[in-house]
C-alpha cells in the first residue's frame, strides 16, 4: 500500500519551513531554509525547488505526494497571490499559487500564514473537534486565523482576520502599517519589548530589564524576569494581557467562538500573560458570554509550522 | 393554485409587528400591536393569537401558511428561547419556539431581531446578491446582525454580533448592560443624544439643542437641527461618525465584508451620519481593505420589519 502524503510550507520574513506530512499530522521529513527575501523571488523558487526534490527524493519509494499546502504573510487564496507582504521585497503582487504550480506540477493550495496555523489547530492540534474559534499568533506581530463552523473565514476579498490591526487608541503607538495604535503595537513580542520601554521611562523602580538595549530585549529574558518577580517585567505582561484581553472582548463580541488559542513566541510566557489575558476578557465581555469562552495556549512548537499549510492541503484535497 | 406565504414577527420592547409575507418579499397584511412587556408573557402569547388568527382570517382561502418567523432582542437559534431580554419583563429564559409551536400550530424559527433584520436585507433589501456583510440598526441601542458566505453567523452558543458591546472607550459611558464605554452608548438614538449633552455641557456655542430636554431629543429633532445648521448638533454627528466609523474598521478587520448596511432611525439622518461614518472608517483601515468596503443605508422602513422574521421563515423552509 501506498503512502499519501502532502508538502507544507511556511514562508517566513526570515525563515522558510518546509516539511512532509501524512494524513494524521505526522511529519514524515522537515527542512529549515533560509528565506533571503532581499534576493528575486525567482531565487527563491530556485531553492524551495531543489529542497523539495531533495525531500520528495528521501521519502520511501511507494510515496505519494498530492498537493502542496502554502502559508505565507498576505497569502490571499481568492487571487492566488501574495499581496504587498510586509517583511518580504518580491514586489507588490507575487503569485505563489501559478509559480508552485508550474515548478512542483502539483496542485497548491494558499493562505495567510496565520490563518494556516488555525487550520493546523482544527486538523491537528489543539482545535480538533471545536467548530468556532480564533486562533492568535503572538510573535514579531499579532496574526489571527478565525473559524467559523468549521471553516476558515475568508472575507469577502480573501483577507478576513487581520486582527493585528484592530485598534487599542488612536492616539496610541505607531505601527508598521502605516496607522496607529494597532493592537500588534501592545500585544505581541515587539509590543511587549515597546510597553517595557515605556514602563522603564515611566517609572523608577529597579528592573533587570534596565540592563538590556531594545534589540537584545526578546519574549524569554521579559518573562524570565517576570517569572523572578522583576515588577517592571510583571508590569508588561499585566498591561499586555489587559490590552490584548480587552480587545479579544470585542471579538467575542463579533463571533461568539468556543475559544481562543493563543500560539508564538509570546504565548511560551504562560500563565504570567494567561492570566492577566482572562481576567481583562472576563471584565470586559458583554453578558450574554461571560464565563462560556475559552482562552487556551497552543502545543505546536516553532517547528510545527509546517503543519497548518499541511492541514490547508489536507482540507483542499477532501474539498473542504 | 394556492398562495404560499409565512408569518413575520418582530418583537420590540414597546411595539410587536406581525405581517404575512409571500415568498418575494410582499407583505399581504400586517398589524401593530403593543407588547405590554410588563404583563406576564402568557397574556402577550393570547393577544398575539388573537392577531394571528384574525391575520389568517382575513387571508384569501386558498392561501397556505408555512412557517412562523419571529426576531425578537436576545432571540437564541440554538436554544428557541429568549434569554435574558433587557427591556422585556417575561423572565430570564422565554421558550419562543416552544410556546408559539404550541399556540400555532406552524413550525417557528426565531433570531435575535437584528440578526433577523440581516436576512431580511439579503433576501429583499438592499443585501440581495452579497454574500459577506453587516447590518448595524441604530435605533434605541445598537444591533448587528453578520452575514457570512451568504448564511447568518450564529456562533458557538447561538449569539454572534453584539456589536453594540464592542468597547469604545474604558473610562466612558455607562451601558444598560453593566460595561462602561460600549459602542451604543455613542453610536445609536440615545448614544447621539447623550453626545449633544456632553457637547452642550463642554461648549458654548448657542443652540436651537439647548431648548430641548433630554426625554424630548430624538433622531428627528437633531438631525433637522443639523441640516439647519446648528453647530452642536452637526457636532454630534460628527463625532457619533468618528466613533462608530473607527469600531466599523474593527469589524472589517475581522469580516472582510463587501460592505455595512445601517438601518434603523438613527440612519434616516442620511449624508451627515454617512459622510463621517466613511471618512473615520476609511481612515482607520487597514490597507488591505481601503477603498474595498462599502457603507449603505438601507431602504426599509420601519413597517418593513416584519421582512427580517419573514425572511429568517423563508430560509428555514429552504434548509438555509
Amino acid at each position: 500500500m501506498s503512502i499519501e502524503i502532502v508538502i507544507g510550507i511556511d514562508i517566513g520574513g526570515s525563515l522558510t519551513k518546509i516539511g512532509a506530512v501524512t494524513r494524521d499530522g505526522k511529519i514524515l521529513y522537515k527542512k529549515i531554509i533560509r528565506t533571503e527575501s532581499h534576493l528575486p523571488f525567482s531565487n527563491f523558487k530556485k531553492r524551495l525547488k531543489k529542497e523539495v526534490d531533495l525531500l520528495r527524493s528521501k521519502l520511501e519509494p511507494n510515496t505519494k505526494v498530492l498537493h502542496l499546502g502554502v502559508g505565507a504573510p498576505n497569502a490571499n487564496p481568492l487571487t492566488g497571490n501574495m499581496e504587498n507582504p510586509p517583511n518580504l521585497k518580491w514586489g507588490k503582487s507575487i503569485p505563489l499559487v501559478k509559480a508552485f504550480e508550474a515548478i512542483f506540477k502539483l496542485p497548491v493550495t494558499i493562505a495567510n500564514d496565520a490563518n494556516a496555523a488555525a487550520l493546523g489547530e482544527m486538523t491537528f492540534g489543539i482545535g480538533k473537534g471545536m467548530k468556532n474559534f480564533v486562533v492568535l499568533t503572538l510573535g514579531t506581530g499579532l496574526g489571527s486565523g478565525i473559524i467559523v463552523n468549521g471553516k476558515l473565514l475568508i472575507g469577502e476579498h480573501g483577507v478576513a482576520g487581520e486582527l493585528g490591526h484592530v485598534n487599542v487608541d488612536p492616539n496610541g503607538r505607531y505601527c508598521n502599517c502605516g496607522s496607529i495604535g494597532c493592537l500588534e503595537t501592545y500585544a505581541s513580542v515587539t509590543g511587549i519589548k515597546r510597553t517595557v520601554f515605556e514602563l522603564l521611562a515611566n517609572m523608577n523602580i529597579e528592573s533587570v530589564m534596565r540592563t538590556y538595549s531594545f534589540d537584545d530585549l526578546n519574549g524569554e529574558n521579559i518573562s524570565d524576569a517576570a517569572l523572578e518577580g522583576d515588577k517592571i517585567a510583571l508590569k508588561a505582561f499585566e498591561k499586555t494581557g489587559e490590552i490584548l484581553g480587552r480587545k479579544m472582548a470585542d471579538t467575542v463580541a463579533h463571533l461568539d467562538p468556543e475559544a481562543f488559542i493563543l500560539s508564538g513566541g509570546l504565548s511560551k510566557a504562560g500563565a504570567i500573560l494567561l492570566d492577566p489575558i482572562k481576567s481583562s476578557m472576563e471584565n470586559n465581555l458583554f453578558n450574554a458570554y461571560k464565563g462560556r469562552i475559552n482562552v487556551l495556549l497552543s502545543k505546536a512548537t516553532r517547528s510545527d509550522a509546517v503543519l497548518g499549510p499541511a492541514a490547508l492541503a489536507w482540507l483542499a484535497i477532501d474539498g473542504k
